[in-house]
């Protein structure tokens, strides 16, 4: 039994929030439950020094979380004066998987900074931050189209992750503080909208776990991303 | 004339949000007009070492604003690896301005960190931060009486925070971003319910102001705090 | 009574030592009592990015404190890798202050960056470094007209700063060290030398203060300054 | 065709050399071809503050690479004064894989910290560094049985890493650089010698991969794990 | 010929000034010259963590040049969030100096901050540093013994710093910048009253030098210190 | 007599093996006895900013230790987020030391950075780090003739280092660190291959040593020296 009371398969409920930002290019309040995530995709006119004079566009990510977006107070990573590894690896994460639907010819020279800042936080930010990362990089590009810089959104599918882990025994999807902080595996799949594997992260917490249990987690996930692809195209109207 | 519109000694469209955080002690989301700032407060058992068997309490704050809150973005804090002057003085402005309210004996060996997190900025942060951060801090109190852990709510008074500049040859109170950006003169009030001066601060921009025109950005101060603790009143249900 | 006997209206002895300093362009060497800053004023060819292209000259600031200036030895910043939210405050409020009585215009793309380093500290520190620093600035564009570099001093008035505050009661001028670390409140007026205000910084320290306090150390202020501008004057040979 | 002319399925020359320090309690030096790493494991009576009076023990790892392990020359993280995302992504890696297999009663409240320096780098440092890991973790282990610290090395499974990837269409073993930075898919691969999953990593560098490519991945790597499996043994002499 | 005048073997104008700070324990303002350094020694009675319960005491010194000391502002090292290489050196080598003629075991569990900064430069920063050093140590003792910390002064010697160097062919004494910045050879030697060698720190700028020219530069250092030493010995009224 | 059995004035076992990096333009592992330190030598193709348009080249050098290369583990400095001062004055050494030797007309604009990793250390890591540099310079220079980017080897001399010290009232050349550690004087001596002295560092660790004592420090380096140069010209086959 879930803590939460969800079927094994079953998301938490999910809302996306088009334009939730006054300033950004492109922006999307997603919520995985009671965790909120704020994500920002703003355009830069300069790229990276390495893509200088080669036609390429760039997307990047940054992540944090509010200090009290916790159970518990965490200390805020610009008083400390450096983000902690595992800022960095998800934000890393975060940019790989956008980068991995983007035509990067087909942007030119420009840069995207996407900001993903967790508002709350209950389980699953790096997986609720791609999914309403890829609403506010679409936006941003529909901005870019419409403003003339660009003739086509550069994308070449829709991109989403969910966290599927084996939880008292049982693999569920989309796991929420209570059961992430329990599980004895904990996985992170991120799909395109057509299905293809973009990211797999699996960790076992407390015993390794069997070949037939990955596969038990990937298909929950290929589950919950078909209704999250659904619900990015709902947000976007498309 | 003023950009929004508004008289000259109108305050924006003003909302306290009280309990918006999910895993705070106390909370407030308050909003002047388009600058949004989310405030938390998180009780502390550990009291800063100079204060160790003194029964003194603490109150402090972090400030901080998200990359994207800003008309164009500003590069994040916690990826710089420090926190800008700006932001060290604006968070110190904070935490004098509630430990001027706060009774430190009624308080106890407790430490109360309070988190302003700008999600979105048109001017006037710092004031939207003290005026909602005050309400944090009273719910923040209210919880721990309810609790058990104080007797009542260590607070002598309240405090709020309000903007008044010159603008255009003349005295408005709240500026905006588009005032704030281009005002002779910029003044900051930290004025207490009951008209007590918490904190002033006042910046000539362009020419030195003269003491007259200081009276009258004092004046409008006044009225507009008489404002701000109305609605501080109304959304603790005091 | 003050700790020093002085009269609630006297200023500490003040000396201004034009010239102390044999590498910088300007400098002085200001006494506020045993309150010692040396400032100097270096001149750089380059202004900062914003603004190149523009026209516009910059003068900026920069504070520090001898690690054994202070009562107790304080850790060097440089050992500990940070400036204080307290220097950054007060190296941004010195600034502030020189630039407003700068004709940038006149300037010139030129940088004049001037450094406040307290030898020894006995209250006072901020205003002591705003009074010697308008000093060292005067002197340093003297030196780039007589070198050909400007046509005229682009100064459009003096600028110093004083305390004031409430101690025991009573609104006292100029506040040594054993007056500020127990006053009521303390505020720094930064004033021009015909009477405008620059700056103004007042906070209550154990209860608020009210208007009518605010305006006799606003009157306090301001017959302080007028001495500190003589003094200047005096040093200035003007 | 490989550019190393090795089989699809065909592991680099693998050698580990154990007991290659002189200081350390536990030390090998890891050739995956001419991937070299030299991993120690050092003991530390002191446990990080959250394990404190729990009776566990915990293993941690770090790693770094010499500035010319690498074609070109890579910046000094010391001299940057902070380790890149990579850095931290990996030695947490690293870490995590050595405590998935270490039994955490079984050692007491010691600290074994494993340092991982890559000497010189031609692709896969993260899992030859775990494979060398082990390595040195046993021998640490061993130490602390022989000197009575210890009654039994508390390792309830041996673990390795390896890399499996898509180069030019097909799935092949333990990629080398060359293989490695034209790759279309990625993977690493954390397996205990008894086949469990200990951490999957994919990434899709170029465009996604299905379900049955990461099935062939894992293949391979389950066979190469084999193998590395055979070699640690025969490093430790079991 | 020197760029001064003076003849090879002879010192610049030195003076010591004991007692300069109004709060140190003990203090001097050391001049070689144009060069001048603010000497302050800080007693604190904490010893750093790896002599507690030895009851060894330790002296420690810093280093720092305020910005405008140089000929051309030097960046503060407060701002830059770091200590030069340069720095780090000096202060480690005034350090060592001092402890050569402290008895520890004397000191008892006390430590002692000495704190050099330039205020002026004009080459020789560190051996003035030195110099002016010892005198604000010993009157720190003095101090200690006057309030009945210390039975005695625990110094065993007296010790003293000055340069020499190979400058246009030549052997001098006591370098100021314009020799400094062009000798072929500059050494700074550290010798106790009593003629004892402490430091020696011999660098060729241009070419290698012979022995027999570093035996030439030895005497002048020796001659030098006499003098010196005669100096503090005034100094301190011996 | 010596921990180790060696003669006062027996150099460890030495052996410099160039070529040790498959990358690296020049390399060499140098070893004395059990002092292990990895030397390598890149070629870049920027010189630093002071030098552009000037006709020169430089010579750095980085040193590091490895966590582990020390009898108890030593905090990594990248995780610390700086170097040591010791580090700092370490590599500074190094450069110092390579640029003596160093035609720098005759080099062009070009910038050598040699690291210098300290695998396993026994005492002597910065003498053993300079010769084996010299090393790696000058394999990295053949390099820059073979390919055509230099007519010449760059080099007017060879250079070497090596300790010298005062253990147990006797003078001894080469100490390995159960000498160091408890030496009464330690010098450091970088001397040419025609005998020239470059750097001399001497320190006393305990009581001031004497003239007499410097000067036979100097003549057993002087012999240690010259054996290391001839082991540099056998390695380099000149």
């Amino acid at each position: 039994m879930r803590p939460s009371g969800r079927q094994p398969d079953a998301l938490r409920q999910i809302s996306l929030e088009p334009g939730f930002s006054k300033h950004a290019e492109g922006s999307c309040l997603v919520r995985f439950g009671d965790t909120h995530v704020l994500c920002t995709a703003s355009v830069d006119d300069r790229v990276p020094p390495f893509l200088r004079h080669t036609g390429l566009g760039w997307v990047t990510a940054e992540y944090g979380m509010l200090p009290r977006s916790t159970n518990t107070r965490t200390d805020r990573e610009a008083a400390k004066g450096k983000q902690s590894g595992r800022t960095q690896e998800i934000q890393r994460l975060i940019g790989r998987s956008l980068r991995a639907v983007t035509h990067r010819q087909g942007m030119g020279e420009l840069q995207i900074k996407v900001d993903c800042d967790v508002i709350q936080a209950d389980g699953g930010t790096r997986t609720a931050a791609i999914t309403g990362s890829y609403v506010a990089l679409h936006l941003a590009f529909q901005h870019l189209v419409k403003i003339g810089k660009l003739k086509a959104v550069p994308l070449t599918d829709s991109v989403a992750g969910i966290s599927a882990g084996i939880f008292q025994g049982a693999a569920v999807l989309d796991l929420d503080y209570a059961e992430d902080s329990t599980a004895q595996a904990d996985t992170n799949f991120v799909l395109t909208g057509s299905g293809g594997i973009v990211e797999v992260q699996g960790t076992a917490e407390e015993k390794p776990f069997s070949q037939e249990q990955f596969l038990e987690l990937l298909a929950l996930a290929q589950k919950g991303i078909a209704e999250l692809t659904a619900l990015q195209k709902a947000a976007l109207g498309l």
